[in-house]
């Protein structure tokens, strides 16, 4: 069952739940599929306005981008919940021989790694949304200038909150080149972030 | 049709739609909901455990009023969509006559004030979450820190989130005593969360 089928009351209550997933995990990437779906619904209301014809070119382009950056994110809703139950289903691998134990490690090993790329992977298309949001700030419809607010809150929190899954996992994963490579990069990525979407909700916040 | 019975995709697709709800105030009352889902789950992933039967009692207490937290953001989840719609339409209100005129006047006024104390008072339930994960911080299983930092993350951006929800309507409010009443107390609640909020963010952080 796709988490992206349920009912949002159903999904609260399976957070809610003390199952191992969905977690953090599925809610940052909800939180930029979010911030995507409300970047298009902003360029909707500006495009076709002429006191904005001058970012009509801009608001479509950037609707198109928002909209494919939407789908990723929702698909990666699901995917970080099904990354976590490859580990708790290694973990809980039965680990009575020498080889029980071997291949229930390699298991642990690569659900890691899985779980460690999924969040990181969309750090990525986060900073993708938030150069989008640059782009299109002090130029969309001042009636959802809050929505736009809204947007950058939640890319900013789903980045971080990204960035805390992937750092869980590092000490895990086998691969101590790749390890490192993560953390720096995922470092450098979620700092330029915060200062980008700080910038841009200061400026965001001051023209309401 | 209310928010909290669709499907997530559903809910994705309406937000992301350029029908004028849902929007910012939805979303943000969302990310409130979901980090009240995770702390009930961090309590109940921590009750039970040997290893933190000292904080037992803590995380019991916890979990109730996370579980109560969550419901009144998931109410106010539609309620905010709701209020919006007072708003919208009662600008679609005739205003031919002079009686017309002041029947629509009077009914943006007080949609503007739904659309403004709806988002206001979860303002203060935030800040009853916020101060809920400040008494687990520190006491709760490790294993989910990363879960922790995420709902800090979803609660914080759900308090500047609302705040721009209000701000934006004061404007439109006929009660001058009220609007300042409004802005002091909110700027004031949402300036105590924030800085809560990134202590126990970089506590959680370093934690990890």
């Amino acid at each position: 069952m796709k988490l992206v089928n349920l009912r949002v009351s159903k999904y609260l209550e399976v957070l809610r739940s003390d199952a191992p997933a969905p977690g953090g995990g599925s809610v940052s990437a909800l939180a930029g599929a979010q911030a995507m779906a409300l970047v298009a619904m902003i360029c909707d209301l500006t495009i076709g306005n002429a006191k904005y014809q001058a970012s009509e070119e801009t608001c479509k382009d950037a609707k198109t981008k928002a909209e494919a950056l939407l789908e990723k994110f929702s698909a990666a809703f699901d995917k970080d919940t099904e990354a976590f139950y490859l580990v708790s289903n290694a973990y809980k691998m039965p680990k009575g021989t020498e080889e029980e134990r071997a291949a229930r490690s390699a298991a642990i090993a690569a659900g890691t790694l899985e779980a460690t790329k999924v969040p990181f992977d969309v750090m990525e298309m986060r900073w993708e949304g938030i150069v989008l949001i640059q782009k299109i700030a002090g130029k969309t419809n001042t009636n959802a200038a809050s929505d736009l607010g809204v947007a950058i809150l939640n890319l900013a929190a789903g980045m971080k909150g990204a960035w805390l899954n992937v750092k869980i996992n590092l000490p895990g994963i086998r691969d101590k080149a790749y390890a490192e490579k993560v953390l720096n990069e995922g470092q450098e990525l979620c700092a330029r972030c915060e200062k980008l979407a700080m910038q841009l909700f200061a400026q965001t916040e001051e023209a309401l």
